[in-house]
């Protein structure tokens, strides 16, 4: 087997694990108020490449740590990587009405609830962190995770992306911006399956190199699907960052130039992972993540 | 001095202490995004009763704990109070154009803005517990609060609220609603006080039923409070509940009723709070409680 096809039979393997997990995360399809958990349900069950639960994995495997102290912390990752994009699609933000190919939550439910959704949804990653971990590693996990998604990470780099739009900014600001909107959470993804896997902190410190460069990487190739592919390919709107005026690394410097800085990203967090006690899927992903198509 | 002195004076020593706390648990002033932190700390920082922090407080003197061990988990709950005031004002909830005596957040922010600070705030409450209290204590206090607050608890009533409106609700329902709302994060604040610090499993329990039957009384005179008072006293909108078709209990029952039942309720919580070592305090906010003009 190649590298490719192992860390495409882990994702395989593992995907299911995620989804099944995060129905169990979820409060009961039939709990009360009925709309409010049809909106969460329609948001975390609507499919998804999983990609940062997988991370949160990859981290654990690359300190050889057991996969299964790493699910609650996935599936937290995953439920607030949700709420981000609930509210990310809200009018008054993106105002988006497609993702993962279906109509976004607030075009379902509205846009109260779309804001509801995607609050309890963030509230409830911090629970699983909380509830399903051990203490010690409870509190750990869930300072780095909200550390990664407030003002001084996601949340903020959301609001820098805001700011931003019809500006042009130069390119440590786009990579400043990409570091916050996407790497942060990214970064948490690898170090949170190094912690659950109660890891050495030098291990989780490369973890979390290994994501922050990763993530931006994603990010930039995320950037040239939106200019390259089709609604259909992407299950979002394309070309729409282009019609709002965002500041991207494919804009400024063009697409070749974009992915050459993605490939450099990619092979820079494979050296980092060279740290690591079984770094071989990270790589492995790294590499994977290039080519995506969507 | 009487009862009425002690929490009053309890009350003007500790609001200070929680003020300058929560100061030093927001991210510098200067920090960037610049707009996203001065929106933040424009929610945080103008006013307010203070009250849920001061409950965390009275939860942890009422098992004699030291009220320092509790402060991180005062600021927590407020800080999550503050977030779930910006996104019911938003226009697509409640949308309000004051609180606290000033425009709320949105007004002076825009809204894109005023969802993420709320977002970042929610996320804050749930570092500063995680990073700010010792690990075992730290798990408890994010599980108690993150369920307090989300789609079974605190969200799950803002969406009940809204799916009411215009209809007629039973007085279990109106009392079911409340709950929810606003007694489960009053709940969850007194419960927090006990285990911040570090009190027996027994007390922790009485600290939420106590926080349950205040937090009850306290949503129904603000329902009265909504309808008596000016926008002056209250430093938000009146009579927008019924102008809304909301479901309150003085609106069901009428006011004097409600009052009753207000008074039933905080004198429960009165005969509640019995089981605790040192309970003076929390009866003493529980009748206070009844005569507040705002």
């Amino acid at each position: 087997m190649t590298e490719q096809d192992d860390i495409r039979q882990f994702i395989a393997n593992q995907r299911p694990r995620v989804e099944a997990e995060l129905e169990r995360c979820l409060p009961p399809a039939e709990a009360e108020p009925a709309r409010l958990q049809a909106a969460m349900r329609y948001a975390v069950c609507g499919g998804g490449k999983r990609l940062r639960p997988i991370c949160v994995l990859l981290g654990a495997a690359a300190v050889r740590g057991p996969l299964d102290s790493a699910l609650p912390a996935a599936c937290a990752v995953e439920l607030l990587h949700t709420y981000s994009l609930i509210h990310d699609d809200l009018p008054c933000m993106d105002d988006d009405d497609l993702r993962r190919g279906r109509p976004t939550v607030h075009r379902v439910y509205g846009e109260a609830l779309a804001v509801l959704a995607g609050d309890a949804l963030l509230t409830l990653a911090f629970e699983v962190l909380a509830a399903h971990l051990l203490p010690p590693v409870a509190a750990r996990a869930g300072a780095v995770l909200a550390r990664a998604a407030g003002s001084l990470g996601m949340v903020g780099g959301q609001a820098l992306d805001l700011e931003a739009e019809g500006r042009r900014l130069s390119e440590p600001e786009i990579l400043q911006l990409d570091r916050k909107k996407t790497a942060a959470l990214f970064s948490a993804s690898f170090q949170l399956g190094g912690i659950s896997a109660r890891a050495d902190e030098g291990h989780i410190e490369v973890l979390g190199r290994v994501g922050l460069d990763l993530g931006t990487a994603f990010q930039i190739v995320d950037d040239l699907l939106d200019l390259r592919g089709t609604p259909e390919e992407l299950g979002k709107a394309a070309r729409k960052d282009r019609e709002r005026g965002k500041a991207t690394l494919p804009d400024l410097l063009g697409e070749e130039e974009a992915a050459a800085r993605a490939r450099a990203l990619s092979e820079a967090a494979c050296e980092v992972s060279r740290g690591l006690p079984a770094p071989d899927l990270i790589v492995a992903l790294a590499r994977l993540m290039l080519q995506r198509s969507r």
